[in-house]
Order: C-alpha cells, then structure tokens, then sequence
C-alpha cells in the first residue's frame, strides 16, 4: 500500500528541493485528468534526484515525473489514490556538453526540446526531432515517451536519437551510462528500455543525444493529390529518387483545410479550392543538388503517373515556414472545432489507404461526423479525430464515443497497427493495452516492473494498470 | 541447480525435433571454448520451439541458441556444467513475407543474413546489414548480438533494422510482435531488450526487418591519409558534404596491407608504396548526383585541406568489389599471421586518433610486437589487434597477453568507451563486463535476468557470468 506524500517523508527530502505545489503541476493539455500534489520536488542533479527517490521508497510514496507536462496520454498526473510526490526535473536543465566533431550532445533531462535545437544549431548541427509542443516538451519525457514528431522518417523517434542515459533507478541508484558511442554491445539495452517505459522504471535525468549534419539543401512542396493511396505512391516515388532525402512527409486533409479555415480564417492557404487531399513534402539533400529542382522533378513525374494534380514549391524560407504553418496550425483547428475523439495510431503502409476507406464507411454507419484525418504518413502515423456534424456538438456524441474509439481501434489492431503510434500509453491507454497487447509480451512487461520497482512506487497507474 | 540434458529430456521433446549432435554445434570459430552437446533440437516452428523451452525448464536443463554459430565471443557454446540442450534454429529458415511498399520483410531466425540480403535485392531493395560471415551468420544470431559490420555508418545496427520479434520466452510462452510499424508506442521495449541479449532473456524465432531503397547512384575509393586524425577530418568533410550519403567509412592500417600482401600475395593493391593509413569510403546517393563526381570533390576537397595524398576512385563496380576485397581479406590475412590478442573496442569519434597514439607508445613498452589497427571508423569502432614481432610466434607473449589486453580496455573504458563494440559479451568478456559495467545497470540487468529466467536456464554464462 502506498501512502500520501506528505511532512514526514518532506523532513526525508534533500534540503531545498522542495518547490510551490502550483496548480500547473497537476494539469494536463487535455483537461481530462485532474492530478494531486502530496508534494513536489525538483532535484538539481542525479544524486539529489537518487536522495529523493530513496526517501519516497522508504515511506512508500507514489513518485510522478513531471517534464514539460505536455504529454496526450495522463501520464504526467496521478487522478486517485495515496497524493504522490511530483518529481519536477526543470533545474536539470543543463547542456551539460556538445561535441560537434562527434555529432553528441549531453543534456539534461528539464532541458526543452527547444532549446536541444537551439543548442545545436549553435554549433551547425540539428536534434531532428521536432514537436508542436517543443517549446514546453523536455528531453526527458521526450524520451520517456519515445515522442515522434515529422523527421521520424528520416532520423527515427527520439529512441534513435539517444546514445545513453543517466538515470535514477527505483532503488535510487544512480546508472551512469551516457556513453557517445554509435556502438556499444555490452549486456542489456537499459537504455531503449527506460526509453518509452513513462517514468514507470526509473528517472532519465540526462542523456547523450545524437545530432545530424544539417542539409546543404532542403526544400518544401505541398502537393495535390487524389487519395490516400496516391499519396502513399508518391512517398514510394519520392523515396526511390531522393534515397534518404525525404525528411517529411504528411498527409493533409480536406477537412484539415476546412478547420484551419474556421479558426484562422487569416491564414492564406495555396489552393483556393481546398482539395480532398494533401502532401506536404520536405526534403534534404547532399550538396550539388538542387532541393527546387529535386521538388520539380517528383511534380512532374508524380503528375506524369497521374498521382500529383497541383502543387506549390516554397521559393523561399518564409514560404517553406508558411506551409508548415498550415500543418502545424491543424490540432489547434482541431482544438476550436472540439474533438469527439482522437486516435494516434500507425498502420503498416500497404494498409493504410484501405483503413482509411474501412473506417470512413463504418464510421458513416454509426451517426453523422466529420473525420480529420492528417498525420505522418511516411511513418504509417495518421491523427484520426472525429468531430460532430456542422451544428452539432461534441456532447451530442457522447452516449456512442467510446464505442467509437473502440471500434477504431480495433480496425487498427485488426490490420496489424497499433493504437499508440507516438503518444504512449499514459493512463488514458493502460486498459487498451491491457485489452490487445500480447500476453506474453505483458506478462514479461508485468515480470521486469515487479524486478526493478518491486514497491510499485514509479508512476503507479501509468502503462500498467 | 541445472541438471545435463539426458533421455529423460529427449523423451519430454516435440516429436522429431532431436538432430544429430554433430561436431559443428559445439564448435565456435576462434576455437577457445569446446562445447558440450547433451542433446541438439530443431524446431520447426515457434510452437515448437516454446514446447522445447518448457520441457527444458520442467527438467532443469540449459539451453543454448544456436545460429550460424559465427559469433567470436563464445556465446554459442558452454564450456562446463550440466551438458545443455542446443537449440538450433536452423529449420526455421523461411522467409515469411516481403512487403516491399513497406520496406519490410518477415524472415525466421534460421535464415542467414545472405539470404536475407538476396532477398531484399530480389525485390529492388537492400537488407543493409552486410558482415564478413554472412553466408552462415542467421538473423535470429545477428539480432541476439545486435551484430554491426560495414554500413552502421549509415543504417544502424541490426537493433536499427528490426521493428518487431516473434520470441520464447524462458518460460515457454510466444511473445507474438512482429509488427510492421515505424511508429508503435504501446509499452516497455522488449524488442530491444532480447536483441543483444545473446539468448539469456529468451529466444528469437522470427523478426520484421526493415528494408533500404538501394540508392541510385553508388561509388566506392580508396583515399590515402596521413593519419587516423586526418581520417576523421574527412569524415567530418565527406558527411557535410554528402547529408546522410556516406554508407561506409573504414580504416585500414599499413599493417594491413603488410599482412595482406604476406597472405594473399596475389591480391593487387592500389598503391605501390604501401601507405601507414588508408580509408575506404563508400557513398550511396539520390538520382541525379554523379557518385564518381561527389568523390572526385571529396577527394579535391580533402586534398586542398591537406587530408588526403594519393586515392583511386572505382570506376566500375568490379574496381569497387576489389577495394571492398582488400578490406574484408584483412581479418583472414590477421589469421594467417596468428594474432595475440584482439580487441573490438570503440570510442567517442573525438576520442579515437588520441587513443591510438596512447595505445602504441604503451605497447611500445610493453614487448616488441605489431599492431594491426582497422575498422569502422564512421562508427568509432576499432578492431585493435596485437601480432608477434616478425620471426616470433604468439606463443612468446602468453605470458602478457591478459596484461595486454586488460591494459588496452583499461585505456578504452577510461575514454568513455565500449570493450565489446560489435561482437557482445558471450563468455568471453562477460568477467570484463562484470568489470567495467556501471553497478546500477549490472544490478539492474541481474533483477531482470532474474525476473524473466528464475531458473536460469536460458544460455547460463553468458553476459552476466
């Protein structure tokens, strides 16, 4: 049984580390948790961090990490139960070293994503990993959640972009592993498995991420074409003439257009009649290629193979930013318009345009809607949300919206896909993966979290329920 | 306690699962350890294979994976204890399924990496994982030891290349994940955990693979340079140039070359003088780029910065196969010579010039000997091997050969760096790790070896001794 942070284990804690319980510290983007705060904590290394973790062990208090707080899923915030200690890691905010010769950067885990860019945009490099939230996001949830974002195509999720980490284990041992090495075959992957585990094994407090060249050039087009299927045709196009050139590419739908209309009605779309379906494609190539002639050149032949209708090429920076502006500005349209439901799942790429024709058909069975469907299409990602009909309201949909996701989900799980493609599982998720992850595969899950947190003291609640 | 696997067992075994145990499932190929045989099974299938571990963990007998049997740190025999079971994968040798759209294939763990890779090109792409042995290494083996080779650089390890496994666990049930997913955020990685675990955690029986698109345009050349440090400066210049286009990048010593020409006299080299350092650069670019041009620049480009003195460009794909010959014949060359000691070490790229001179002038007091030091650069992974002086045999350095090698991982652990690179722990370096590695992640690994093998019947002794 655990029980409530409260003055006893405070007179336990590292002098000092005690912070203001703020209500910001509960809170969650969506509204749909309302966390608790026994106390918070924000340690200023790992050891303090380590002291702090002994301290809950020993009075059996639940331990909540708290990055940016800007995950999807509730699992920044414990809804019941004994009121936890939040483990703030926002004065672990240090870029502790860079290393430009090696392309390895060692930061802290309260460091921003943004500022992880900045970073090492400061020394001609890039962290490829962008997010809409990257402004509050940090690299430790980044990596707790194994968070994925539009390069995912080209450069991976942020697993593929860490090297190593330090991290505060549930018996408040320190592991010291931030190695800058591209190999290393020496026992276990703690590493990949602290990645993604939702502070559920332990704390990441800072790790040796992997930079990329930047490309000599890159470039942008957003492309008009028929269907899901052309646009996935399109990628294959792009993929075979641009090797790994292809950094970005999502899947815009007409109904994305239809929103931003509604909710920015400034903001100047390319096509004056909005199509049913579009690409916004990027590019990075070598030196001695040109990214405009390289984005010509899939028009054409995309246009030649009847795939492409129109598009637009960025001729300039701005232009290229005015497009992602668009994509970017969708889950805020999607946020005035007010969601029914939204899905963040992944499908194997032959599977894609046909469950996007299955679900449309069934989903139009089941009451009338409105379906945006966007996302990281070059990685099999859609961002499947349901809104009420014109005029309706996301109340009016409440009796049938879990029987919704849960036929969404089950039409992915079917083909193959996942329910969570880069959110995690959170709270909001735990019954789900309960329901369609492999037994085997949980009870394994279940055997290594009752090894390493056998006082279930590491963000209780969250991954397994 | 385990107990030898006997008749009692074979009795207990899925019907026609028992081989032969002939000579060549307890052999391992630098002929250290000599393995003992209870009894060899073959599953056909993943339920079999889940039948044979249950019957295993019922009789308290050990089981050691078998693949190609190529790994070189003695993961794949057991030398002393209880006789174990052999569990050889190679019946399991279909490849399920190839969804080239995806860039996915489907293989079981019986399938040697050649096999895969003709796959791959069978339908227009690349199984980018190429090693010396992989005309016997299996996939299920290249997984377990999360196997390097050649093209890291640019594709990763074999962790980078799989998104998903179909394993028995130690306790005999099937962990069903063979997904096809770039994105699939749904709980702890397990994935990764069992690839590299060299079959300590379970066994691999299947795995989804992630295919390349070969590039359009590919180039290979020889380039001579002064020094390792001068090789890493056009590293640094070939990957600004290039994006992402430099595939491999390998460093060759004048030894090398020595050995070469002592061992296969016959082999043409490129340079008459044979030079102290060399490096092997191989690019894989989009459409559109002239390869032989890019390594034109790239070799105008390093000789204007004063890198590079003398190269040849292939200008064939035949002139290419023969530089990547000299190259692979390195490792053949070093048997014939007859090394005392090799190391597969790699380090922070910052890290690597620095160590070699650090290295030789210690050796230099340690004995007259030669060294022969090569590898893939690109990945700051060396294979450090230690030779007799001329006219002496290996024999006279026994005497020092643990003190060199524990004197050499000294210098490579105090630089951040790995004493197993590419290879693995096995039972060769599992005292090294038990050494070395960061007593957090040690006790952490132990807990959840323990967690998921209490019986400890999966490859007992290696990794964790």
């Amino acid at each position: 049984m655990l029980t409530p942070a409260d003055d006893r284990l405070a007179a336990m804690l590292p002098a000092g580390v005690l912070r203001d319980p703020a209500p910001h510290y509960t809170e969650e983007p969506r509204g749909r948790y309302h966390g608790m705060a026994g106390l918070v904590a924000a340690p200023r290394d790992a050891d303090e961090c380590a002291a702090i973790i002994r301290a809950c062990a020993a009075a059996r208090v639940a331990v909540v990490p708290r990055g940016g707080g800007t995950g999807l899923v509730g699992g920044q915030v414990m809804a019941d139960g004994a009121a936890p200690l939040i483990l703030s890691l926002e004065r672990m905010s240090a870029i502790r070293d860079i290393f430009p010769e090696e392309a390895v950067m060692i930061a802290e885990s309260g460091v921003t994503l943004q500022a992880a860019r900045q970073a090492a945009a400061g020394v001609g490099r890039q962290f490829p990993l962008s997010l809409a939230s990257q402004g509050s996001a940090q690299i430790g949830g980044v990596l707790s959640t194994n968070a994925g974002g539009v390069n995912v195509l080209r450069y991976g999720n942020a697993r593929a972009l860490c090297l190593g980490v330090e991290a505060v284990l549930p018996d408040g041992s320190v592991m010291h592993d931030l190695k800058r090495l591209r190999k290393d075959n020496t026992g276990y992957d703690l590493r990949d498995l602290l990645i993604g585990a939702e502070g559920t094994l332990g704390i990441i407090t800072a790790a040796s991420l992997v930079l990329a060249p930047v490309p000599a050039e890159t470039g942008v087009a957003m492309l008009v074409v028929d269907s899901p299927a052309a646009a996935l045709s399109l990628l294959a196009l792009a993929q075979a003439r641009m090797a790994g050139g292809v950094t970005a590419f999502e899947l815009i739908s007409g109904q994305s257009l239809h929103f931003l209309d509604a909710a920015f009605p400034d903001m100047r779309q390319p096509f004056a009649a909005r199509p049913d379906w579009l690409v916004l494609v990027e590019v990075g190539l070598p030196a001695g290629l040109s990214a405009d002639a390289a984005l010509e050149g899939l028009f054409t032949a995309g246009t030649e193979a009847a795939l492409v209708h129109d598009g637009v090429i960025a001729q300039s920076g701005q232009q290229g930013a005015d497009l992602w502006a668009l994509r970017e500005h969708i889950p805020l349209a999607n946020r005035h318009v007010g969601a029914i439901a939204s899905h963040d799942i992944s499908l194997p790429l032959s599977q894609v345009a046909r469950f996007i024709d299955d679900a449309g058909a069934w989903l139009a069975g089941q009451g009338d809607m409105r379906v945006n469907c966007f996302g990281h299409l070059g990685d099999g990602n859609l961002h499947y949300n349901l809104f009420p009909a014109a005029g309706r309201t996301r109340d009016d949909y409440e009796p049938i919206r879990r029987d919704l996701s849960r036929g969404i989900h089950e039409m992915v799980v079917a083909r193959g896909g996942s329910f969570s493609a880069e959110h995690g599982v959170g709270r909001l998720k735990a019954a789900d993966l309960a329901r369609w992850g492999d037994p085997a595969r949980l009870a394994a899950m279940r055997a290594i979290k009752g090894a390493l947190d056998p006082l279930g003291i590491m963000n209780p609640g969250a991954v397994l329920a």
